[in-house]
């Protein structure tokens, strides 16, 4: 059943066995969306009795007595930036609290780097002749997109199972042009893969030639585990940078898009002391303050950091049955046939799909002519150029598992059948 | 009484008996607060229902099905568009809804025109050798705040009674650096000056020389009249401007900071379909979409432009005494004493009050050191710098009524010493 070792008549014999099973798909006339790693509608619906964790006038107020309808506050409550602080081991002077988005405040930060650099005498990027941020692949589209937008040229760092090839990072920082690099560090987007405490480190070590090289460490799934234990624990980068003399080197972001609501959360930025002093003198001239009722709403809501792991277990296990499903029918259905692989995440939102080289956009096309959505095919590379044009980004959240079950099988056979096609060309 | 008349001898006097009065002031250690245009508590209290107009799962959605908890939108809910285009007299398709703060968007749209430009083939504006704003004066520190801290330079305009002096802005559209111009078109801050509809026909028909100029049009208090009459609408400048020919030329920003809460309001911007279009082609990078939960509580809790109409007169009627009181108190200690002057807004947060020439500052340090705390002298002009140092913004709101009665007197009590000081100096 390895298609790669099969004979030329049994590859056209596999294909029109896949073209009459496709064909039926096509009768069924589906509409199947794994495109988007979005909570389903009962993650959603944990987090009802947050909506009323403010319904009186006397219950706006922090506990030192701001009142959060009111103005002020640039950097956000202080019990807001202890929750995240006790989340992700950061102490709450290094953070600032923004409103519903970490991807608005990575794209300001960005933003206020190219107009007035990374502290008060450094160059803002827009002087320089050229900016070049190092993006490992598979990544998340949407860091890639700011870079795009912003003009920033793009370097592939290959991933490796511990994190980026650190090797590649440590030879790019050497060009002077090279201001940044964005990390999920923590069930990386799109293969799930957590940095180990040795790449954490030489993250850490870093000796950038450029002096205001910065790392852009989007911890977003820090709480996102399916499993309840410890395996995927990761070093703080804050701390390590600050141990390794670089205290300056992180931005960190996390958010609660995918603990409370993506469409209404609370995001923050931690840095160096020095850093969030520079972002705060900046961000004053932006706002006055962003949502403090909203910080508040979760705060009271999720009450510690212990209450809001034990909350993201409602979520894990939602979200593990999807996982363990899309991974049983990648199993079963392509193990055998030898064209494709795929991650085995232990938290995060997605699985990276490889598919046989050359055969994504085909595989994303078919799967899109029969009603199933997925993310674009080269949307994990800078550019949406996959050079190999080989991965898929599977989002298993979105769905409810039924139409996820039928949505798995619809991709595995077009995963096939883009593969046999393409076998056959040769 | 009239100071500017009175002999060295009766100045002298005057002065020995303001400083007792002044000395007694002291006495009283003082703590009051007049510095922001912030919303007194009873004006927070006012929306408590807007806390629980969301309460449960099956009110998350819009009127077309969205979930306001997920993902999407960058432009916002249909709803909340419909709101605010129909206090605004503005079409929905020309309204990006943001998130807690118009500052924020009005920074952002700044920060646009710098990196990207106006429009997709203009020139980004830090590429320029030069920018500069007109910004009318006296008028919002914030706004000033922006530009400097983008390095804009700024060229003070002169208010009239109508608006911005018209020939100057005229004027000066013809050089080619100018890129725009702050307007808070009803109820200026600080004077609480509506424009006529002159001055918004001519603004409408400005010809400026830079094709990249645009009006930066804060209708922060478009329905924030303390009376119930018609008397100063405004004229739509996207109408204006539309049929004069200029639809792309202005930006208009409102928010519910001041209607339902500044920590936690909803806010817009709009213009042209055009431009609207470019700005979501940009903002998608920054962000999936703005707080939609707090949109869709919104609207539930205001239901419509008229029910947002008749709340305002809830404000109002909070706010009306309170300016009645300060007008009162100036006229009566003030008028007569010949060295000062000031603004009788309908509508708005602020009162402005012009001392006598050079006193502005000293009037704001004896008012501090006597614990009533005043917006710094100067913050209504660019770079904080009064060129006649006799502006100081009256920010009734905050306190209450019995509070602003005190800190008013002592106002009037300083106001007076300064001047007296400045005039036995000639």
């Amino acid at each position: 059943m390895n298609y790669t070792v099969m004979s030329h008549d049994e590859l056209v014999s596999e294909k029109s066995k896949l073209e009459e099973n496709y064909k039926n798909i096509l009768n069924e006339k589906l509409s199947l969306d794994m495109s988007r790693g979005k909570p389903e509608k009962l993650q959603l619906e944990l987090s009802e009795q947050m909506l009323t964790a403010i319904s009186k006038n006397d219950e706006c107020f922090t506990e030192n007595g701001t009142d959060c309808r009111n103005y002020g506050l640039v950097d956000g409550i202080e019990e807001a930036k202890k929750l995240f602080g006790d989340i992700l081991g950061i102490s709450p002077d290094k953070i600032v609290v923004g409103g519903n988005s970490s991807l608005n405040l990575m794209y300001d930060q960005v933003v206020r780097c190219m107009l007035y650099g990374v502290s008060k005498n450094s160059t803002p990027w827009v002087k320089n002749k050229k900016n070049k941020f190092l993006c490992p692949v598979p990544g998340y589209d949407r860091h890639f997109g700011i870079c795009e937008s912003l003009g920033i040229e793009m370097i592939n760092i290959p991933m490796t199972k511990t994190g980026p090839d650190m090797d590649e990072v440590e030879k790019w920082v050497k060009d002077p042009d090279v201001r940044g690099i964005w990390c999920v560090p923590k069930y990386s987007n799109p293969e799930g893969i957590t940095y180990s405490d040795e790449t954490v480190r030489r993250f850490a070590r870093l000796s950038p030639a450029a002096s205001d090289f910065r790392i852009f460490w989007d911890n977003a799934y820090c709480i996102h585990d399916l499993y309840d234990d410890k395996s995927s624990d990761i070093l703080n980068i804050i701390d390590e940078c600050e141990k390794a003399g670089n205290p300056d080197l992180p931005y960190v972001f996390a958010s609660t898009s995918k603990i409370s609501y993506p469409g209404s959360g609370v995001s923050i930025i931690a840095s160096s002391l020095a850093n969030i002093s520079y972002i705060k003198s900046i961000m004053q001239y932006q706002t006055i303050g962003h949502d403090k009722m909203n910080m508040l709403r979760h705060v009271k809501y999720f009450g510690s950091a212990d209450g809001l792991r034990e909350y993201m277990k409602k979520h894990a296990a939602i979200l593990r049955p999807k996982f363990e499903m899309v991974e049983n029918i990648l199993d079963e259905e392509l193990t055998s046939c030898g064209i494709a692989e795929w991650t085995k995440p232990l938290g995060g939102y997605f699985i990276s799909l490889n598919v046989y080289p050359g055969c994504a956009k085909r595989t994303v096309k078919l799967c899109a002519d029969a009603g199933v959505k997925l993310t674009e095919a080269g949307a994990t590379f800078p550019y949406g150029k996959d050079p190999k044009d080989t991965n898929i980004r599977i989002a298993p959240s979105y769905p409810p598992i039924k139409e996820l079950e039928k949505a798995m099988h619809v991709l595995c056979l077009c995963v096939k059948l883009a593969a046999v096609e393409k076998l056959l060309e040769k």
